[in-house]
């Protein structure tokens, strides 16, 4: 395929595309559009027990100015994501990050989303196995606006090594996303959450940076957890599903979608994060460790900045290092210095909430 | 905190209250309300197998008077009882037992529940290391009418041994609800219930006191089904959910909700019990053994009582011991006298269905 | 019970009905009609994978004509078969096969569906202990329209061996759909179904007689997944769910429903009949080995017929068989002589779907 042009509708091989086919500027518009309902939002709860009550109880969204519930914000991402899979990492050796994911508009049900990615880099290791897909993505609702945006990269590799290497562009991604760059809908009334609905009394101001939470509740994953979710967001990655061939894979079984541990992560975090009642952004992302059936997932939230939002002062930002361990006593793990591993840790992510301001 | 007065929202440490905290009269208003939609009902079906019409087809429902199916009675119950889990049984050691337990109004799609408790007993144990709490809890819709209405008690540790007692006071709970005191909505047609739509003949003079029905279905449960189950009520009792800490509880491994098992033995009891079109009111209830993955649930009702309902012709109450138990042939099971335990018993549960009259 | 009359609504036994309770012309009216929701259809994705745009994406399902969302062939299909079980199957030793199944009319949610049978066929086995028997049955929506056909024959336990022997009567069944009775509604705008939407652009004339395809996908099925699928139709046959009964049986496990299988294969068959948008007919089919918990399913499809449909020009038939095996490498799987068996097979159906004519 060639630089800078859309990527033919069904042209996709049915085994997927290999690094040779990506070239900078392709423009993917991914199949399989799909309305959220009130069923996948029930399914969310199911499968992650989220309880933040923007998300769950209409009364609740309703004061706060939405016309009905947004479904949870990381429900929305996972489904846009798992469109973009078919194209961007069927066939990806790793998933290797993400960085400026902002959470542009809410989702509510009965909307429709779809995906659309362009490569905005590539850079074929030196094996000549592989290559590394910089892509940027977007997430589009029925009228066509842009809900979800993000950038990842991942390793993909060749279908023949002999095939030519690509001119190598390494794209400069944001390390974060400004305050100034969140998106908070006009018309919300962030004071309205009340400590009655979500539990907790402390807002914005009662955080500190430096402050660390372990999260109380922990959850052991099952294999039919995982794949209820991963198949519910129409993601149709092999390693989570094919018990047969994981036998002779690396791991000799069934990976774990790695969405589904933040969202394990994000459900835990409820107790102590009560009124953290929106994502707004991603700034990074590592899933450190493999996650696989039978682990048991704890949360740790480490808060790094409280960042005013312009224009704004009855909600503010707060960002926070979300890490979820397995198998270990949150008591006996040391946070990690950024950056470094822990083989406890299964990831590390870099984000944003919205709570309300005093 | 001290007697008599409402706990402040948002106050609740992150580990939950100890017995020590608790005080008579003390009233919570639970957090995170929860909206319950098509999506929850359709995931109660396939948790559980109900398959009362009433509850799922909306000819059924509506010829009964309904403007809608009303979700299943116990879908609504333990919704609004996972509201209550963190503030009355988050350290809990044992859930003692139910009385009292009245559904009061039909609940819809759309209706959004809460939760409120006040204490109404508290009698610390011998050994000064926990003590039993008595609460009386009641589930709100979004128009402040209660839904349903009851008495739970439960053992709860103490953080502090040395914590002074308090006053001991043990509430006259009531032995079971009179059938005056049970609920019928004005507008219910119970005769409109036809055998061709729930599969049996049966009215409720046909039931007799004595009669014993063995319930011809039977359930395995599974690690990942009750916790799907429990995570969709948004309980967050940490007994279900963490394997990795519960591999050095009492038990080595993950207790299936409760709940959930009434769940199952309600819908066994299907067959046999064709047009108990509703659950009136649960008098008291023992969960007589714990119930784990791997089980398999059979359930048989003993019915006990047949009673009029003052100011009805149309609709009766039979009074039911709905027993489950596990990895047993039902026919090899005598049933315990009341009170009376047996290994294989997980569920005693005394209830009140209501049945069309002829 | 004696021929041609309609079996009285709740007559069935409470341990269902046994060979000799069959007549010829019986009619029944199965109980517990069940109204189909989004959240039925958000569960179908989650447990299955479906991806089809028709059934999932809103824009989508109007451009084609339809007032919502359509929900999958599969899940209406399920939900009304499941219906007739209690009837029908409850004392099946076998499931022997189907024959003339037809999609009459698109199901959508908020439809209810309830079902009828016949018995057009009797005849009992030389050992005298079973005999088989052959239905007619239709899944019936709230307007009192046909919107499923099919016939199935199944074996059935005799509950007393020296009960007399019915006069055999086979029925002559079809051996296919002919195109001239495929339904297809007359609203149905099949070309505004796009490539960017299913994300393949190969339309009923670019598939020829004999192309096999190997859908690249896998899963592996647990438990917990095969009984919420048939949980969720509310199919009450014992041998799926009971692990403790099962242990003694002839597998010593639980067997999976077959129509789960069904569904599995067809939502792996997407990648390579994206434009496949909707089931016509099922010819015949046999679950030729059974499916166990632990088993991962690949699908092949073999293009058998490609057929004009009498009166549109905009739509095609396209004839497969959907072959469904275990636990085996497809590219190491010789495709079976039509009729014959293979130990990694565990279904072969023959359908025929609906794809858009360029």
């Amino acid at each position: 395929m060639s630089e800078g042009v859309s990527v033919p509708p069904g042209s996709r091989p049915r085994e997927g595309w290999f690094f040779e086919d990506y070239a900078l500027g392709q423009r993917f518009g991914h199949a399989t559009p799909r309305t959220i309902t009130a069923g996948d939002a029930a399914l969310y709860v199911a499968l992650t027990g989220a309880r933040q009550p923007a998300h769950c109880a209409e009364p609740v969204a309703r004061a706060l100015g939405h016309p009905a519930c947004p479904v949870d914000d990381l429900l929305a991402f996972h489904v846009a994501f798992g469109k973009t899979v078919p194209d961007i990492s069927y066939n990806a050796v790793a998933n290797l990050g993400y960085a400026g994911l902002r959470f542009l508009e809410p989702v509510y049900a009965g909307d429709t989303l779809c995906a659309q990615s362009e490569v905005i880099g590539l850079r074929q290791n030196s094996s000549g196995t592989s290559g590394v897909v910089y892509v940027a993505s977007r997430a589009i609702n029925q009228d066509g606006r842009a809900v979800i945006e993000w950038a990842r990269w991942v390793m993909v590799a060749k279908r023949d090594p002999s095939a030519p290497a690509p001119a190598t562009v390494v794209p400069e991604l944001p390390k974060e996303v400004a305050p100034g760059r969140l998106a908070v809908p006009a018309f919300l009334r962030p004071r309205a959450l009340q400590a009655s609905a979500t539990g907790g009394a402390r807002l914005w101001e009662d955080y500190e940076p430096g402050e660390t939470i372990d999260h109380p509740g922990a959850v052991t994953v099952e294999e039919a957890d995982h794949m209820l979710a991963t198949r519910l967001y129409q993601n149709t990655a092999r390693v989570h599903f094919d018990a047969f061939t994981a036998r002779t894979g690396p791991f000799g079984k069934r990976l774990v979608y790695g969405g589904h541990v933040i969202s394990l992560a994000r459900a835990l975090s409820h107790d102590g994060l009560e009124n953290a009642f929106a994502i707004a952004a991603i700034h990074a992302g590592t899933h450190a460790n493999p996650t696989f059936a039978g682990d048991t997932i704890n949360a740790r939230s480490v808060v790094t900045a409280r960042d005013a939002i312009p224009g704004r002062d009855d909600v503010g930002a707060l960002r926070v290092r979300l890490i979820a361990a397995k198998n270990v006593r949150l008591a006996d793990l040391a946070t990690p210095a950024p950056g470094a591993k822990d083989p406890a840790v299964v990831l590390d992510l870099d984000l944003t909430y919205l709570l309300p301001r005093r």
